[in-house]
């Protein structure tokens, strides 16, 4: 057993730009420029990212598997996954839930690809959180699909403001293709939508037979002292209208492509008839093996518990210092998990949202307005604290409050 | 250097069976009754799926590339094996093919898919051949497309059938996504369409303004005294309205579940604009950067040196004894590439297809009706001569010379 890399923790500015010197331009999605602190991107920290777990893993996959890790794949996925993800999944929720009900995909954007498109027809609606996953929402509107936003208060989605979206859809005539949710460290509010919120918001779409759609990427994600998620509107349903999202992403790396989503047996086993499956097989064959393997000895779950730890030191390096030196003049939500803070203006400041970027920038800081991820009355900023080392964060922290403090 | 894993070409029906004993069902997509011989599908032999080369593969890559192996990945694919692939087409065309001009897939399914969904709109019409690839047509329709096939002969899709296709979408009105081809090695009928013909196919195609989507899986499965193939589609056209889509499904290994895609710089960056690949990057990380490795150092030709004398030995061996001892009751196009024989029966025999398939399973041999891939005037077989070692195509064919002498 390979143990996981894991950075130190004193990783300095310096040392955090020259690890991701190998971050070159074509080979990943984006690169900070240098001397800029960038908690845009919900990037995992590169120092998080299990190398020797994973070259092991596939290592492993080829020797036990030999030629079969190579052919076409079994159409849902591979079975010792899907069993492992079954499993986990019946854990976590306290539902039962069977490797029928489980197909692996290819990371969560292409499982709401493949959904947008089978789901949905152009025209159709997609309805979300006020805030919500912005790149998401582009996989939506790319597929031809329209959105609406409805209300959230700090427990979530608002049942009423769902309601009435579901009968003002009706109303017109226009067909929901899903409701899409992210209830367990909602990108980008932090958020856990509570049980009894849970409750209501499935009571209004079963009332209105509409599809849910439960992205958990960061349901696994609870930090040191964090709070607990409460079962998955998936379990809650007994998985009738609801699929529910997971992704290795987050958790061990986005480089894989390797995501599942769960459902109803019927539901998962029509996916599973798709042409592109039926011709490709499984959406990921190989690696999916390779990380069989990592679940299977328990490798995983040490894994979760060195990046929980490694996350909550870095949400902490953030958070505290912003805290301590905005004080009231920011409101910041600090989550028990996942990877992103969520602040905003306190009192009554009225700079307007590219003020605070602005500002961030010009100190070093890059961030993501809130006006992405949705419209709201007041400015809002999501920081990741996912892809920076502590020292780097609290760095950030002093640079923010020094171009806020003007 | 792993030399690549190729099976003893004495291997019998037991010792083949034995050696996918591994093909357990819940692993791979389709795992052969015991005791049948499948020429069903077109899989490669597990035999000649490099796994040494390929888990050295992944070993090299995550040590060179660290961290940024498992990263969030270039939208369009990792550069380094964008500037192979485009490198290679260059040189096969003799037609200058950039990076840039290369989107790397999730494997020719997921292309086919993603393609669908963003040329077409569901009740839009896809072009096929009278023949074509039947999992191919799956994708299409489960993408809410129609499919129409146009007349081929012997060297292809028939022009004139194409035009007049074009002209009766266009008279009532109805968009054509796109021309679907597989011109080489074609999947079901092993023909390659030669220089004249997709001369004149490209004129019909640019005179109508329809895309052609060139399907290439089997372009580099030129067989050991094959015939050569000639520059593609895409670059006859100087790219303008053709993209083309290679595999490395065929070459290396279906499981890995990555392919490309060739077309003009603005439409490639606009593919690469797509939603699902702003949000997770390049559709296959991890293994790309694997493959980019493989590509690198002369793996990959040395490899397909291998395949495809192993492949001519397999067809041979089906081949030889078939046309010895079926003679003209059964006319069988033997290909210079690529993975099939297509067969009929010759003269003016009118038995049904499903006369030649049952008995062909009652002597413990598997095949694909030709109507599969389309209807002609009379039946059609196509078998596939990958998936066996050579002892065992030469036991097939035995079998079916005995099922239909009857």
């Amino acid at each position: 057993m390979t143990p996981p890399t894991v950075a130190p923790a004193g990783q300095t500015v310096a040392e955090h730009a020259s690890a991701i010197r190998h971050w070159r331009p074509g080979i990943v999605q984006d690169v900070p420029p240098p001397g800029l602190i960038d908690l845009g991107p919900g990037y995992p920290d590169p120092a998080l990212l299990p190398v020797g777990l994973l070259r092991a893993a596939y290592h492993r996959a080829l020797d036990e598997y030999g030629p079969a890790a190579l052919a076409y794949g079994h159409n849902a996925g591979a079975l010792p996954l899907r069993e492992a993800l079954a499993e986990r999944a019946a854990l976590a929720d306290g539902h039962p839930c069977g490797p029928d009900q489980v197909l692996l995909t290819a990371g969560t954007s292409q499982a709401l690809h493949l959904l947008s498109g089978l789901l949905g027809r152009p025209g159709d609606m997609v309805i979300t959180d006020q805030y919500s996953y912005d790149l998401g929402r582009r996989i939506f509107t790319d597929c031809g699909l329209r959105v609406r936003a409805v209300a959230m208060d700090e427990l979530g989605m608002d049942p009423a403001a769902l309601r009435e979206a579901l009968r003002a859809e009706h109303a017109v005539g226009r067909r929901v293709a899903f409701v899409y949710v992210n209830p367990a460290f909602h990108n980008p509010t932090g958020i856990v939508v509570p049980l009894t919120r849970r409750r209501e918001l499935l009571d209004v779409t079963r009332e209105h037979e509409a599809v849910v759609i439960e992205d958990d990427a960061y349901a696994e994600l609870t930090l040191d002292g964090g709070q607990s998620v409460p079962p998955s509107f998936a379990a809650l349903a007994g998985y009738r209208g609801v699929l529910r999202l997971g992704t290795f992403a987050k958790t061990l790396a986005p480089g894989l492509r390797l995501g599942w989503l769960l459902g109803e047996p019927a539901l998962v086993a029509w996916l599973g008839e798709h042409g592109m499956l039926v011709s490709g097989g499984s959406l990921n064959h190989t690696t999916s093996l390779a990380v069989a393997t990592v679940l299977r000895d328990g490798d995983y779950d040490r894994h979760l518990t060195r990046i929980r730890a490694e996350l909550g030191k870095r949400r902490d390096a953030l958070a505290e210092p912003l805290r301590a030196l905005l004080g009231e003049r920011m409101a910041c939500r600090v989550p028990g998990g996942g990877f992103f803070l969520w602040l905003g203006p306190g009192g009554t400041d009225a700079a307007r949202e590219e003020t605070y970027t602005a500002a961030a920038e010009a100190a070093g800081v890059r961030l993501a307005p809130g006006s992405r991820f949705g419209a709201g009355d007041r400015p809002r900023l999501r920081l990741a604290y996912s892809f920076n080392p502590p020292a780097v964060l609290t760095e950030a922290a002093h640079r923010l409050a020094g171009a806020w403090a003007a």
